[in-house]
């Protein structure tokens, strides 16, 4: 095991060791296994987005097998999917691939106003009995649902970590509390990871921040301290401190389909800033298998640059 | 046990013997036994509209051993009734036809407002005694009351494949989420089929869709990549590869009482999309016995039509 | 045990011998027994409605005794109480007459706004130390608490049903999905009939029915099929038939103290109709003793005649 | 459904329809399916006496697929076997063939003295997880731990039947409250037969009786009342007697191999006493698969004769 | 993923993902990864025999990250000890080994008589906060003590799948039911591999058989059939037919520290018969650092040789 797997797994000194277990296999599996960096792949827009909207542009993807088959020959980190979509093929790709269960999930058919609330669609046993490695959970902060979401997280968290599980977080601002463009501030993006840091998240996804400030409390700060949020790298960087210090493992989403060159000019920005990687789900399955591995392989030789070191917080 | 059978049960392999069993059980029973079609009668209407508006037309049908004797004489895959229609005459009919307990149920005296809620009428364990074969539920996308009808579907369908039950979803989308029209939108009935797979379903009743596109988002696609909506078949097509890649059997309701040609001109449709078959509860038992065995016969002859070949997704 | 008691048992061939025996007690027991038919003494007003409105007109009512005397002298098939009155004398006639826990009460103190809502004062076990034949309980169709209701009274049917208890379900239409007239519209009680015997009550209570219609749908229906309500004997029939096609025990209320005459009278056309028997309370105990004998006398008398025939349906 | 096979199941009228239903799938599967009769593949011998001792004889049999595929092309009525060889196939062959797991087992390098006790190695969740149809149990009457056999039996039994099992019993007297003759003598084959069915046995396999009698209290009896038991037809009569009256399902064991002919005559002898049928072990997979199939074709031709009538009481 | 190692997984259609991931954990990891074979190292001496009897020979023993190691450099496929060393490294180690847990022990200070007895030492909850990917368990056929014991693995098998993961059964016959010889009887040992394989086991661990002949109906058939068991090979081929016909992964106990090259010799003979691997402890152990090493290098080379090839039952 590298050294610098070695190094992140001592942040987490208060797992037990099969959570430690199952964060080393995501940090050793696939091309970027012992870098100490990771992509992973997710595809829960069958569920979040509905399916033509999903998998329309590539209709291969509409059966579960596909996105298994693509995030093992990409050599993706691990693969996240809600319940049904990896019941339908984790025995058929049983121990070739690390798998994440996304335990909650939210549609876009059923209203639930400007305060998102999700559902929960899969448990703790599911993710043992499915052979995976860690629970995926969503929490909305910003929604006036925080309470529900906060604590069904601690509870699930709690649960999974006894079993050995490790806990991946997507914290993403989103409800009455946050506008629209405060939902990737660079205050409430680097809130959205402390907050799951501080509920016990092993993995932290956000989205990439922007240099807006919601906050005026914090906008006070950021000036008055001169915190650097100009480039990507910067604004990345303060994110990465704000889950503890640079010691929590933190990705950034991909976000909608885009020009290549674009994510790629973000991922190199993640990367130097000191961000753990990538979770890319729409802009990996949503074009031709082939152009997929070709976009992944390059992501992934991005994160590839420069791995191993870490961010000293600032 | 036919190929067809014998592959459509490798698309279920997380499932334990038990869930195939039964799933073999339906997918083997009854005139389309064995050709991968299957055509369930349903009698819920008691409970959700009322004696009369059900029963009326067809006076013997007020008695439960009607349906029964029905079901088995017109040779359908399985029979569907809520708990009291079951237990009425399930141990009269001991072992003659696969039994489908619909544990959730919705009457039309209460009021729920425009989001639809459901009320648990019956138990596992009640299947389980009752010598069935799967439970069925129903959900209501696009309800404000998501939340709890899919929580508590993933409760019952995590206890009912635990002692070796198959699992049958209704999903009707219906609530303030989405219009009246918009409940067989071909985008919206297409998303209906995936949550249910997404949710663990192994057999999926979704309503007819129309060429309607309700979501705006959805729309972008369906115009972007082409999806042909113009034919039945056409989009029964979209709804099959919508869950998982036509690798989920997905059934069609047959709706209310209509001319009987146009019925089966939907089941040509249905079938050539490469549905699975139909769920035809008040256009079989609200006509008299002769009348209904000629007509499920007649329906049973369409889908037997080509049984056999998969759709392979497009 | 006469052969029509034999019928009715047979009509419920999934419950257990418990169950069963139970049934046939009820069945065999008293002035009615062997003949089909049963009246049922209820005294829950006190709970219901206050002890001076229940008790007042006839002062000895007030003591629980007084009762379970009525009931036994006057040969009813059973008496049905809250937990308190049969906890008060139940070991003291114990054996004497067959008794129903009422599982559920509703005060009138409490406020529940146009949606009643019932309290569960008395459980499974009770009726089991108590030495019950039956549990009772009332659902509310029509109420805004349907669905705690329904699935409170599918668990505790569950249960006693397993400790080989029989269920008596009062099915009475209330709340903000009836108009007040609604409550007794023929096919709101047909429906109400219905949606008790699908939640497996093995006898059902219902309010005698007026030639109202409250559903459009069902009005539609019910001139389109041309259902007969013009006498109360075709509207009593229209509510058995809607049990099951006359297969469950459907038995209707007394109502208010009215003139003897007009009780008869509506005794005779629910024996007309097929109904199985009236249950009566305030009727019977808020006059004297010895004229409530008479009463009751007479009532049974009434039920006697033309016993054993069975309703064909419709 | 035959008119038998309803006489049959009308034998079990405090089973639940579960029950029935999996007793029903059983008397109407495979070449003897509707006659009443059956035949039972039984493989636990690899268990019971070791893995050379039963399969050697015909080594493909070492598989368990081996034994699925030879119930399932001969038609027997069901196959039964332990946890380990069912687990390894069920899947497999799901839905193809009934299924009994036997929950309890005995091996034979374990020292248990004279009186023999058995292992629980499987339970009523694994019967339902892998579709089983029915548990099996062996008791054996006349041990020194009769007490823990027929408990854990009767738990089982209840929480088997609660689940729409059904229960079949091996009931097979041995241990120091018996001779080795005594074993099969006529008086303990039809008290055990009896024992059995007292416990609450649906399907009770016994060994062929001699015309020994083992206890003199008995003896006295058989020859007071000139119960005839010179003939093996006479003996299985009387045996078919004790298990209520020829009211319960009762077959018998094929016992080690031996010559065709003397089986043939073994089962021409239980089937004119009124027999149920067999279930025939070694004398099936101790031979190459064709020579099995065209010995347990004729077994199967031998029970169908005279089929579908019933023995009447002596 | 090898075609080996997956057409290995089919053998096991009735386990869910997360136990065939954790097999595949096992078949995939170390030097023998892919080839179907696995050298396992097992420490449970310091508890079975003592810690001087254990250690001395090689004092760094003694430290229980000695032993992770050992395993992790030589690349065994797994390393297998009770819960104390375990729990005092696990964490250290995280990932980099492939645990099982060995949940039952015995040690040589307490009495027990001729019949062993073990302490359960371990939980599954234990091996799923470890990391491990398996538990394992010791049976001892042969001991009065039988049934408490596969009673007990029942139950730990049951919870373990259903928690995802695998389960390794060591079977030893000791007891008053064998004598010493008989206790490595190449028919007791084929009997010992197939009580396990019916109990659940998914990887078998038992010794090395003798051309010895333990029970007399046993070596009747041996001789009958001609069972061949004059070589090694020859009587570790009977032993894998007796699991399951050569479908159950079988590897065999390397057994007291003996000369180098009887051991490389036995491995040639279990390879050549068919065997899967070893489980080599006190061989492994009891020597320094780069002895072992070497040891185990050249004991893995031998497995290395003919690899992928499957047995074909006799």
């Amino acid at each position: 095991m590298s050294a610098r797997v070695k190094e992140i797994l001592s942040w987490y000194s208060s797992e037990n060791a099969g959570t430690l277990t199952n964060l080393a296999r995501i940090l050793t599996h696939g091309r970027l296994g012992g870098t100490g960096r990771l992509v992973i792949l997710p595809v829960d827009q069958g569920f979040e987005h509905g399916p033509a909207r999903s998998f329309a542009p590539n209709p291969p993807a509409y059966d579960p097998r596909y996105h298994f088959e693509l995030a093992l020959t990409a050599g993706t980190s691990a693969y996240a999917a809600p319940l049904g979509f990896l019941e339908a093929a984790a025995a058929e790709y049983a121990g070739q691939v690390p798998l994440i269960l996304k335990l909650n999930n939210h549609d876009s058919l059923s209203p639930d106003g400007e305060d998102p609330v999700t559902a929960q669609t899969g448990s703790v046993t599911d993710a043992l009995r499915l052979g995976c490695v860690a629970i995926g959970y969503t929490i909305y902060p910003g929604s006036a649902h925080f309470q529900s979401m906060y604590e069904k997280l601690r509870e699930l968290t709690r649960e999974a970590k006894a079993h050995g599980l490790a806990v991946v977080v997507w914290s993403y601002p989103r409800g009455s509390g946050v506008t629209k463009e405060g939902e990737t501030a660079i205050d409430v993006v680097a809130y959205a990871a402390q907050l799951a840091a501080q509920l016990g998240a092993n993995i932290i996804k956000v989205k990439p921040p922007t240099d807006h400030i919601q906050q005026d409390a914090a906008r006070k700060v950021f000036e008055g301290e001169g915190i650097a949020i100009s480039t990507l790298a910067e604004r990345v960087g303060h994110v990465v401190d704000s889950a503890f210090g640079a010691r929590r493992v933190v990705i950034f989403s991909g976000g909608a389909k885009g020009a290549d060159e674009k994510i790629f000019e973000e991922c190199r920005g993640i990367r130097d800033g000191g961000g753990f990687g990538s979770i890319i789900g729409r802009n990996s399955f949503q074009r031709g298998r082939d152009d997929a591995l070709t976009f992944l392989g390059k992501v992934m030789e991005i994160y590839a640059e420069g791995a191993g070191e870490a961010r000293s917080a600032a």
